[in-house]
């Protein structure tokens, strides 16, 4: 039996929610503490929120490889076996500025690859809801089952695109976007993610290179299990990839095949 | 003395916030029920919404010309000579799919024109933040006196910009998502400018020549009372513009004058 199962990423994500949520807009919030592990800007929020996951996991004597925006990879506890990968604030800029969209992110896997990723819990910030899967098990939103929009029209859709610091990138979105139906820009891929699951958006589309497994690991899980579907791009590789790599790739999450199809011709 | 005074938007805000809140993300709120004034679909939480604004205002004997989204403009009571106009649901796609960014926006004026606005308030409808202002008071967000960001320079800002359905227009923009720092698009006009006054956005651009003035009449006096600043683009007119037409415009909110030269000068 996993020690890291998804009653354990519950708890953790409602630890994360109470630490990070007093400080939501917030310069103290927002103050710059150093570099972390990816080569991002760490700020106050995202230390003290990877602080009370460290500390969660001692306290209670587990044992896992945590990987981390702002530590890295790190052995807890004794002779672990499991990974447990976090991202505990996504859309760190939106949760520092007051605009009401970040989350945390958290994945479970057996082993040290996308695919042994067996259980996902995403929380938003701002107001707790509560996006989790199992493998094989579905999705869940606040404990009620949810499954996409189905989506099969770009025409019809409403699809969020993050173009955000990439001006060379952006020409091959464009297309896209002149062709849905509506576009959003909503800035922290593992909630807009869950969106596309719970059926509120029906695509996300981020071609800048720039997304880590930490970001999205958790997401994609809650997606596939709701019935959508998730790709990388521009990579041979999908489900091997090691957790442990902070590797950034080009995303593409949608409500069904057939749309993804259709955006994937697009671009 | 004016009837429609800020505490009567106030009021109203609240309404339309406890009228709407209960079906934000429901099947039942999306259900479209007819074409309203300004050619736009009609949907449930619409027509709901702006009901019980005139239901409210009946029944407490308050005259004004009413300016709505469903209903165009109406005389309520005897001899109105005040003007009120109201966006009931602004972010509608946002409000019907789940997405938690959408606004009631009210504006109330001595004139048929943009300058006489002298009242504004702006409720979000998912969680209540209500955003005020008075002409020359100043304006407030839950009471708390907020200015803008006063961000100055385009590559170091986070920019919202509407580029939904308008493929034609697309092109405009470019140059500004490709400079500022952060690009969003978080699908409702008036609580995006809002965010603007508030510092959590630097600047919002809308090209697409469809917002109207009920969609921005009042958060334009929030901006503007919170020091940021707000002008039509492609039109000589500017506040002499009647409140009773609906015409539609292209838009440039920005936290300070050096942001909106910047922004102006690229598209």
């Amino acid at each position: 039996m996993n020690q890291i199962n998804l009653d354990v990423l519950m708890e953790i994500s409602k630890i994360i929610y109470r630490t990070v949520h007093p400080f939501l807009g917030s310069r103290e919030g927002g103050k710059a503490v150093g570099i972390g592990f990816g080569g991002d800007l760490t700020r106050f929020i995202d230390q003290i929120a990877e602080k009370a996951v460290v500390e969660y996991l001692k306290e209670k004597g587990l044992s896992c490889i945590l990987i981390g925006e702002e530590g890295g990879v790190q052995k807890i506890g004794e002779n672990p076996e499991e990974y447990l990968i976090v991202d505990a604030v996504d859309g760190t800029t939106n949760a520092v500025r007051g605009i009401n969209f970040s989350s945390a992110s958290l994945a479970a896997a057996s082993k040290d690859s996308l695919e042994d990723v067996e259980a996902a819990a995403v929380i938003n910030l701002f107001d707790g809801e509560l996006y989790v899967a199992e493998k094989d098990k579905g999705a869940r939103l606040d404990g009620k089952k949810i499954t996409t929009s189905k989506a099969s029209e770009l025409k019809n859709s409403i699809v969020s695109i993050d173009v955000s610091s990439t001006p060379e990138r952006l020409n091959r979105v464009i297309p896209v976007m002149k062709t849905a139906r509506r576009v959003r820009s909503l800035g922290a891929a593992s909630l807009e993610i869950c969106h596309v699951a719970s059926g509120a958006l029906d695509a996300y589309v981020d071609l800048r290179g720039k997304i880590r497994t930490l970001d999205f690991a958790a997401a994609m899980l809650i997606l596939r299990e709701s019935g959508g579907v998730f790709s990388l791009l521009d990579t041979d590789e999908q489900m091997e990839i090691p957790l442990t790599e902070l590797r950034r790739f080009s995303i593409v999450a949608t409500a069904s095949e057939r749309l993804y199809s259709q955006i994937v011709s697009l671009i």
